[in-house]
């Protein structure tokens, strides 16, 4: 159970392609996890996820917690049979979301204060709290509870690392489930020597996979890419790295080029709800007036099931009458894109070709700007 | 083409099978018409319909005029290509949606003049108008303009019937499209002669199917009824009969058992929509917190996708998280249960116990209120 078992290593970057075991299914790795929020990947049902290749989908400990209830999860079998879903899952630590409510939470050294988006209400969570609560949830991987820090403060980051070390180590000792693996979160922003101090401490804890916490959180894209330069020779070798909230498809292409497997993003389903297909070499916005009368597909190249039977003309028409339809097509392409995007990357890896295949693929993006001084 | 085969008629009552034929199908009766108002039946694909057993989609002419326009719809193919829908379409006429705009229309013998709920404009609908939109729609059936009026002011709805009857004889004589049949509209309230004088007219223009129109508009279930027991004798009995609006499942048994064979509603859609799902006698409203841990699916009998898979406590959570699989969900199982049971009538035909089927099933329904006096 949870053996991470390397396929291929590119020998000409840091790439690699694996399997990672669970109770409830192999993940093949480098794999994009898409995100149910609320028990559910928006607008998609898991059926249409299994026909899509999704292997790992995420879920929301603070939004299950605040609703229905972990409780309620478990009571009703825990999260997969929930929602129905037969494959692999992972809950995070409730962690980012509670530091992204801003004002109205506090912390301190055993936890957090904070008060609910839905009622304002009072709650706290601690390491063994959260952990509490994804043991109710049963997904295969959990998180450490951990501070998620603006990442180009470095007092504050090295203060914080002090809390989510401690965090990390309770997490651990409080895991009582043999059938969840918990993964160890790695901060440091974007400086080199915490992310070092932050790999090193996580790895005596001796997880069985670590996270890559902090980046996509406003750095720019040289600063994330320099980042993850700085963690690839220092992460463990022999264990699954998670770059956590990353599904732009150029950061996927650059985060597996330097070693990451697993990521997970709401961009793909977010885009979908405002209307924006994601494609080679960008987006693209299907409210605008210019596809009116449009008979193309999204993607002309592209097999999923939108664009093998609906029309530019068509899906404008959904989102402008706003219908339920035009989200669940678009979600089920972008969706598509980046799980196949995946997959390709999985070959090239295999195959010993991904730094054509990512050089081909990254020349229809922009180039991203230089590394800032910090 | 248009050809309407009756495979059996039951001879306990006037409830009929058969088969009508159409350019992109034949359409097995009785049938039961999901709406797709906007050129989508509001949350499900057509692989999910045609999965379903969905036959027939009805779409909406007012719609589909304002937004995205008739001429989008022809110049993307007409309205199969446009929505991917492989099989029979109708579209109705819009007089009904004209006619529900209350006081921003205007009625005179050519035709209506009315404002666009979606922005105010001015627009004017008139017979050879409603069959030019629908000839660009292109959908295998078509039906006249005619007016919807109260259905119990005998002097407005006998006035109305002089427009009516004009209307068709304009709309036959406008049609041109041989691959469309051109369904014509009884009207006359809940008034016995006025029915039977708008049967006789409409049979004289000799349509490939006849519609009842102006029921299921606010007068209640037991005049619904006896309209149709008025009806069924007189109506043409080897052309389809379609009663418009209608799809509570205790009025789809009793339309069956009065001899018609064609029915659509916005009802399942639109109850799933508030959370309802449609059940064995009568609706359960998923939001109530009595189904916080119901580990039970909508229906232990259902065979939908559903309730194969999901806990009507996991349903209650997607409604309360107004989630689009909430949506998704209960319109597959709202819409399969009306098609199952449409299903169900007909092989109940044809081995000749449509009674006993019926008698059952409206047994669980609350009986209907005699007929009151008018």
């Amino acid at each position: 159970m949870f053996e991470f078992e390397l396929v291929a290593v590119d020998p000409l970057t840091g790439a690699r392609a694996g399997h990672f075991y669970t109770p409830h299914g192999i993940i093949p790795t480098p794999v994009f996890a898409p995100v149910g929020t609320q028990a559910t990947v928006k607008a998609l049902r898991p059926r249409d996820l299994l026909e899509i290749g999704a292997s790992l989908i995420l879920s929301n400990t603070y939004h299950l917690y605040l609703r229905p209830g972990d409780d309620v999860v478990r009571d009703l079998g825990g999260l997969h049979e929930f929602m129905s879903w037969p494959g692999p899952l992972l809950t995070d630590s409730g962690g980012f979301q509670v530091f992204s409510l801003g004002e109205t939470r506090k912390i301190d050294a055993d936890g957090v204060i904070f008060k609910s988006h839905l009622d304002g209400s009072t709650h706290r969570f601690t390491p063994e709290k959260s952990i509490g609560i994804q043991e109710n949830l049963g997904a295969d991987i959990i998180m450490a509870f951990d501070e998620c820090p603006p990442s180009d403060d470095y007092a504050y980051v090295k203060e914080s690392l002090v809390r989510t070390h401690d965090w990390a180590r309770r997490c651990r000792d409080s895991k009582r489930r043999d059938d969840q693996a918990l993964f160890g979160i790695i901060q440091g922003g974007i400086f080199a020597d915490l992310r070092e101090e932050s790999a090193n401490f996580m790895q005596q804890l001796d997880f069985p996979g670590y996270a890559i916490g902090g980046l996509s959180v406003g750095e720019g894209k040289a600063d994330m890419y320099a980042t993850l330069d700085i963690l690839e020779p220092i992460m463990p070798f022999d264990k699954p790295r998670y770059l956590m909230g990353v599904g732009a498809a150029e950061d996927l292409v650059n985060g597996v080029l330097r070693g990451v497997d697993i990521f997970d993003c709401v961009l793909p389903t977010r885009l979908a709800r405002h209307g924006s297909a994601m494609i080679h070499g960008g987006r693209l916005n299907l409210t605008n007036a210019k596809f009116l009368k449009d008979p193309e597909p999204v993607e002309l190249t592209c097999s999923c099931y939108t664009c093998s039977n609906f029309s530019r003309g068509y899906l404008r028409h959904l989102l402008k009458a706003n219908e339920i339809l035009g989200h669940i097509l678009l979600t089920t392409h972008n969706v598509h894109f980046l799980i196949e995007l995946m997959g390709k990357m999985r070959k090239a890896i295999i195959r010993g070709n991904l730094r054509d295949f990512a050089e081909t693929f990254l020349k229809e993006y922009p180039p991203v700007e230089p590394l800032s001084e910090n």
